[in-house]
């Protein structure tokens, strides 16, 4: 697990620990119409002052705690731009990363006080195989390639696969504008920009912590996550095996799931269940139990008929191989200040192996699922996410020190 | 002052109101990387069930402070509303206001749960000349009507005046795109929509209650703001005068207002001040004090020259007419995911009469302001914001009952 540091927390040596919450107090002296003392603004620890640490064996950004809002940018590399140049950039960017994460400006930063508010802020990198190439092109994982054609996906080259994934995770929508601004300055002499896709989720102090996400057609969406500082999660997300400058590392797979909420609209309830196989109030599985029950998938009703459905996306999703696990870290996405109203998923998955983990279990659902009818991927792109960096050094160090 | 009020904490009995601090007690729990213990984490009131009341004399989200998350939605009413389709229409529209702010959802929701977390949610109508002719061409005020041009514009009519509009501000990007697709789709048998403008601040918990807010430039924005609850804003925003229906209601004037982020980096810290007149590390004067320090328009320095110059934005925005004066309450605006970055201000002020009251400040802005070189108004619209209603009521009443 990512240590999670309040630096005011820190200086009242963590007193404030088992205390209560801001939300009230905050409520209070609003409801009261009296003015925030200096003195008592100052004794209350504030989530924009939390501070995810960017140094460490691995990169933060992945099995830290979602934060609320989420920036994918994506650049490919100029064409004179050697491995020299990518050394020159992923330092670059690492330094920034790593300022800016502590709630400190970037190297020439132009708004400097926008960068005062860290809000949980990780900087997490992703080499596409044209980075990798550049450098060493033996050096590229088998997996890291574009995914195969699924015939339910409808992919614009738009959000296509790119040759760097620059990830900005925080709490605070300022926050993430600014460190996405900064880096992308930096990365101009070496890049060109290729997409960017901002996603959200509730926001800090919505919902009660570790509450599951849902998407905005409504559905508990990332129940069967494995759970971050566990074996298992460390099994199926961190590398151990393949190229050694990847050790540590993990696979991601971005993927743009556009949600066709018009017709969604004309699905009652019980519908909607049944595409999904789990009851839309909890998540919980049509077969009974709580949120993170097993699902049933021989019970039947009194008709004699399969409770989960063979099309429903519950049923199509699961396998008997324990290998064939994702964990799953996505943001909404909901686009109306350009016309016609945009909304659905960044669906973002990190896996050791995307091409063993995530690909039978995507071919399952293009073979047979209703959820189909819905939804339709029109992005996707595959990176190698690099060990983290300690103090001193920059993400792809291990490859590029090599 | 808006009532605001944490349903769970009303539960408490609103014993966490003077207690410590969420973020300290969550940052502890993510460090220990222990489980939340259900019981512990309903102990916790949590900002996402704070509720505004959408009832009452005045409409919530004026003096309400900013939430994080803005959505301004525009709508144009169909060739054959008439009166008593304006008055189904707000009938409809307020009833999904009251249940939504409440954390309800809205009658028919297609996504209830998305709906439990109000988060401080506020809906705020306005009228535009159309509307408020469709029902009374008698009723419209003077000043309901569009800005006069200024040199310095370059209006996108894509960003114009319309009928109707729609301001939906909370604290969570999840509850803003709820309320805004179900307003939306209860407005679809009465109007076209226009156009969406979404923009936001700093996150609750980011920073100490009260903090005047930064624009994208890095600038400290709107200090010198009518402080809400005072007799002075009172007087300043909300109407006495004019039609009767208007009576406890203001007016809106909205303008997107562009940054050009990349001539402005061409700027160091001592130009950016003196374009301003402020200091950016804390909105202070260049003739010294704090930030709510008095503005000495008459200091030179040693060269005898203005310390405030000419073109200083905060000399030409500044009036010996205590009128002349405004309520803002703006956006930022940062949109990177269709190509080619655009970021600015949402410009939002509330004012009784922005003939009386806007007019003159921008007059002068546009005649002489080197902000003007970096900045660039591409929308402008005026709205009428009716006085609230009450229980049993609906956002307009006052001109639809008359």
């Amino acid at each position: 697990m990512d240590r999670t540091v309040s630096r005011r927390g820190l200086l009242l040596g963590g007193a404030a620990a088992g205390a209560g919450a801001v939300g009230g107090a905050l409520a209070h002296r609003w409801a009261a119409g009296a003015p925030t003392a200096p003195q008592e603004a100052a004794a209350l620890p504030l989530n924009g002052e939390r501070t995810v640490p960017f140094h460490g064996p691995r990169q933060a950004g992945v099995e830290t705690p979602p934060q609320a809002h989420a920036a994918f940018t994506a650049f490919d590399l100029g064409r004179d731009v050697d491995a020299e140049g990518v050394r020159r950039l992923m330092r670059l960017l690492s330094d920034d990363a790593a300022r800016l994460t502590r709630g400190e400006p970037a190297l020439a930063d132009t708004e400097p006080e926008l960068a005062a508010v860290p809000a949980g802020l990780t900087v997490t990198f992703g080499f596409g195989p044209g980075l990798v190439e550049r450098v060493d092109p033996d050096a590229v994982p088998g997996w890291l390639r574009p995914l195969p054609e699924f015939d339910h996906d409808d992919l614009d080259p738009r959000w296509g696969q790119a040759d760097l994934l620059v990830q900005v995770c925080a709490d605070d929508p300022v926050t993430v504008a600014h460190a996405v601004r900064m880096l992308g300055k930096d990365a101009r002499a070496f890049t060109e920009p290729r997409w960017t896709q901002s996603g959200f989720r509730r926001a800090h102090g919505s919902e009660a912590d570790g509450t599951t996400m849902r998407n905005l057609m409504g559905q508990v969406d990332g129940t069967v996550n494995p759970r971050p500082g566990t074996a298992d999660f460390d099994h199926l997300v961190w590398r151990e095996a393949g190229p050694p400058w990847l050790a540590g590392g993990t696979g991601l797979v971005l993927r743009r799931i556009e949600t066709h909420l018009d017709t969604w609209d004309e699905l009652d309830r019980p519908a909607r269940e049944a595409v999904i196989g789990r009851r839309l109030a909890d998540g919980a599985p049509l077969t009974g139990g709580g949120e993170h029950a097993e699902v049933d998938l021989a019970a039947t009703d009194a008709t004699g008929l399969s409770v989960i459905a063979d099309f429903a996306h519950v049923r199509r999703s699961r396998t008997d191989d324990p290998e064939e696990r994702i964990f799953r870290r996505g943001y909404n996405y909901d686009l109306r200040d350009h016309g016609t109203p945009e909304a659905g998923l960044l669906f973002a998955s990190y896996q050791a192996d995307p091409v063993r983990q995530f690909v039978p279990i995507q071919r399952r659902l293009d073979e047979l699922d209703l959820l189909n009818e819905w939804v339709t991927a029109v992005g996707s792109a595959v990176f190698a996410v690099p060990p983290g960096c300690a103090e001193g050094g920059y993400v792809g160090d291990t490859l590029l020190e090599g």
